[in-house]
């Protein structure tokens, strides 16, 4: 199956609304075979873009982007918009250069409002979006869909609160599927599965739909009078929320694979000229029995099986030896704790939140939180170590800074996912952590390259009495140079120590570094790498060692301004030094994906 | 009025218990004089500290510090706690060099748990304090106060969202007295406010009053019963608000200034073993009528005149210069916003306020939604003007890299309070706001140090199409050397422009950076100050001209790490700068207060 029979809605907007529902059925299938398919050779977030399916037309049939904008939290579960809006044609490069992002782009698509690609900002932009149509007296809904996941973020529910009390045109269309990229935690998760279970609801969805149903999609008036009045089905569906109290219309729960129903929901919710919130229940997976069942591991998969459902990959991951370590850490130290922000597999921390549940802790999607509360752990005793990724820790900055470093307690940041990540792009690279913890006082940062470094390293990091993070990329350990032996110190030096010529750097591409050295020696010349596995602060010695350089060149994986390189050409100056420097980093750009 | 009868529960736990209601109010009467007088030399946050004199006092009646904890939310009504704790003979010292703290600070006291500062962290740090103590088989409460304005920031949910889910023995007191700073906004704030009005409330009230007050302080065992039977006292006090929905025992509402009462509820609090939310309604400025009428006047104030309530300052500000020059920009051009997070009066913006109330946002304690908004208005062909403390935004630094520059949107960020600030102390200093935005790709940054050049940068960010910010001081202007004349240049040249002597700066400490040379100039030498107002990006001519010295300084009233320095002199190197580089900043270190 190929793309040809997808509905073009950006080329003829009534290409998807002119299909009965059989056809739509039919349609629904296609997709999904295309998404299966291209994802298994490609890589993706399946699971989530399989539970949106049936949404995303009835969006598309109830609404007229671009008129009407969707902004897609966390933007992975994008793919089926992308194809519905004229994209269809170059799905099959979806994260490859130069080819589709596997994100919402602006520059990709007028049917794309904005960048989405980190969790919970929707309801926030929708916000914005729509008090800009209103200020220019401009047409149209904003509609933000956005998962129960996403909801544990602090940010939606400042989101909320403000769209609550706003009389702009947002739906918000709640994804409700019961997982982040595993199982759901935290106390809305309970109140979403009371609002589900409650014969209250049922019987509030029941009366909705056939109320609704038996409204023509024209006679809008109707509709509004109806809610206007405090008629038994306002009633019935308003109360007793947390939506409500937030000043939302409640609508819902709703079968999330009906388009029928989603239709006359979301029609309805258009009608109503105040914020609304569709509640909407989906199967993450939906449609791919492997996804189905296992929803956390075809949330963002790599190639796959399709027969099997089994990834093509292997071997150990930095994530996995992060784990390890930690649990080894665990066994010794009762006062070793683990906290996560909704990314316990990804993290590697599988086995700790088994062997030690009691000091485990999943937060939600929530790394603000998770600081703050590593910081209650901390000041109350105990060594907390937040596994997070790289691109996320870029949330909890001001904690990091306010309730961690001020007081110098004894939280670990493992930051995995660091440096560049390939397939998802700008949004999801690792290159801003190293620039952004070197500003916070007191910080150790320390860069492992391979295994062993990673796991001596974490283990002075949890035992440091101050705040200290081990940053570690994505992936498997690349091969060491035959004459490198790795150590826990803070540097090392490769190569000919008495060499003019010196390449500074730290974690992964020092393999890089060590390669370019190897072809210089070969040449007869002089070189060496001095290797930074603490990269703050840094050593004294290590500055003094390279001041006598006379060609110095600084690689780093990550943003130039703010970064090492240049704390460390301000730290050669004070030695004297009088050679050149060359420093090569990400310099004032955003890096796109693959 | 001295602090001699202010009992010390440091040295004596019964000192406070021991008195009787009447001598309590004396004891609120005494504490509400000092604070006054006291605030009236030394400044500080005067109207929350009066609202909290009863509430603090039953705390310390009901719990057992420092073995049950208290976690004050922003910190700045902590002075009735310090009074009561065994500070009060040091109490004249508060907010002066050497002196107490304005915020709870665990180097001063046991009896502070946490550092706390910014808005919205206690629920998170409660959590992880609770957690501590469950973990190490530990006694006691760990108590979050928490006012209606902090609980409209994120962070306070995703508290809440995790706390409602853990059976630690978390209390969250919220001090519900209708302001952040200026009145309060948000859906949130509407519920409480139907929370307050409701009659059923209003009968859980007296009834939770009735049935408590009859129950004798020991017998816990039988509250306890009480409350897990479904009894009409647990169904008219728990149902139906949000807390309740999130997990919480709501407890409340109930008047805040009134000890006895005070005491019943949070007893009954401390008596259920699981999450308690107790709601309290207090009076900000309580006991002096200046600060009643006019709250957010006296929230926190400089030095002023008991008898008339007249802050004993004056003078242009940054801040009101700013307000100017965006309500003149805003006249000109119909997609000017302003948004604040909670700070209309603080950031000068209390006049855009009133002229142009559609294209005006205050988004309550939220910086992070702030920014996804500007994002959400921006991507919507409005020019958005955020402005915001430079120690608080370093709330939205994911926001700013995530939402706004990864697409290069038009938002403005206006940081006021940027660089030391005095009183406050490290939690509010503005030593980050550089340093974190100089490794945003493509954010223009613009430091001025006069109100001319203030107003000619903000014209120019609003309209640059691309992320700008521009960052200013506290307080009023400071003198120009006579011989020097502003401009809106990106940098310029004070002083010989053939010296061999170079200081480079921005902001602020240009004036001392132009004394020196002034001093320099006089003993015959040469010298000049090259004044940086755009310092990101740096122009290349600045830096070809700065190349050519022998001597250079920088001087930076910032974070050295990752600052402007650094970034300078990576790039002087490029230009094969010979000479020698001195870097003065703040060196991985916090600023204490005064």
């Amino acid at each position: 199956m190929g793309f040809e029979n997808i509905p073009n809605i950006d080329k003829d907007r009534e290409s998807l609304r002119s299909l009965s529902y059989e056809q739509i059925d039919t349609l629904c299938e296609d997709i999904r075979h295309l998404l299966i398919e291209t994802l298994s050779r490609n890589g993706g977030h399946l699971a989530p873009n399989l539970g949106v399916v049936e949404l995303t037309i009835a969006m598309h049939r109830v609404f007229d982007s671009p008129v009407d904008q969707f902004v897609f939290d966390v933007g992975h579960q994008c793919y089926t918009h992308k194809l519905l809006t004229g994209r269809a044609d170059r799905f099959d490069t979806i994260r490859t250069e130069g080819g589709l992002a596997g994100f919402p782009k602006p520059s990709e698509s007028v049917h794309d409002p904005i960048v989405t690609g980190h969790s919970s900002t929707s309801i926030s932009v929708a916000c914005g979006l729509a008090r800009a149509k209103r200020l220019k007296g401009e047409e149209g809904t904003v509609v933000a869909v956005i998962g129960d996941g996403a909801l544990t973020g602090g940010l939606a529910y400042e989101g909320l609160n403000n769209a609550g009390q706003a009389r702009d045109n947002i739906i918000v269309i709640l994804n409700d599927n019961r997982m982040s990229i595993s199982k759901n935690v935290g106390a809305m998760a309970r109140h979403l599965a009371v609002i589900r279970s409650k014969k209250s609801y049922v019987k509030a969805k029941s009366l909705t739909s056939k109320i609704v149903g038996g409204i023509p999609l024209v006679g809008k008036p109707m509709r509004r009078a109806m809610f206007r009045s405090k008629s038994a089905l306002k009633n019935a569906v308003y109360k007793n929320t947390l939506f409500d109290a937030l000043g939302f219309a409640y609508l819902g729960p709703v079968d999330g694979h009906n388009v029928k129903q989603l239709e006359q929901v979301l029609s309805l919710a258009k009608s109503i000229k105040r914020p609304a919130l569709v509640h909407v229940c989906t199967s993450k997976g939906k449609g791919y029995s492997y996804a189905e069942r296992n929803p956390g591991k075809f949330h963002g998969i790599g190639k796959f099986d399709i027969d099997t459902g089994e990834p093509i990959s292997g071997g150990a991951s930095y994530s996995s030896v992060f784990g390890k370590a930690l649990c080894d850490l665990a066994a010794d130290d009762e006062s070793v704790c683990a906290v996560t922000a909704a990314m316990k597999t990804g993290t590697g921390l599988s086995d700790f939140a088994a062997n030690y549940h009691r000091r485990f802790h999943d937060c939600g999607i929530a790394e603000e939180h998770a600081v703050s509360y590593c910081a209650g752990l901390a000041a109350g005793g105990m060594k907390p170590v937040f596994a997070v990724y790289a691109s996320f820790i870029q949330r909890c900055y001001d904690q990091i800074i306010h309730d961690v470093a001020i007081q110098g307690l004894n939280v670990t940041f493992a930051i995995d996912r660091a440096g560049v990540v390939g397939e998802d792009g700008e949004t999801h690279h690792g290159l801003f952590d190293v620039a952004m913890l070197n500003t916070v006082p007191g910080m150790s940062i320390y860069s492992p390259c391979y295994f062993d470094e990673l796991t001596g390293a974490l283990e002075m990091c949890v035992n440091e009495p101050s705040p200290a993070a081990i940053r570690y990329p994505r992936g498997s350990e690349p091969v060491k140079p035959d004459s490198f032996t790795s150590s826990v110190e803070s540097w090392c030096i490769y190569g000919d120590s008495d060499s003019d010529t010196i390449i500074v750097t730290y974690g992964r591409i020092f393999g890089a570094a060590a390669k370019v050295c190897d072809r210089l020696r070969s040449e007869g010349k002089k070189a060496c790498v001095v290797k930074l596995l603490r990269i703050k602060p840094i050593d004294k010695e290590t500055v003094s060692f390279v001041s006598k350089g006379r060609n110095v060149f600084f690689f780093e994986e990550g943003i130039r301004q703010g970064g090492i390189g240049e704390t460390f050409i301000s730290l050669l100056e004070e030695y004297g030094f009088n050679g050149s420097y060359t420093l090569r980093a990400v310099d004032n750009t955003f890096v796109t994906h693959a």
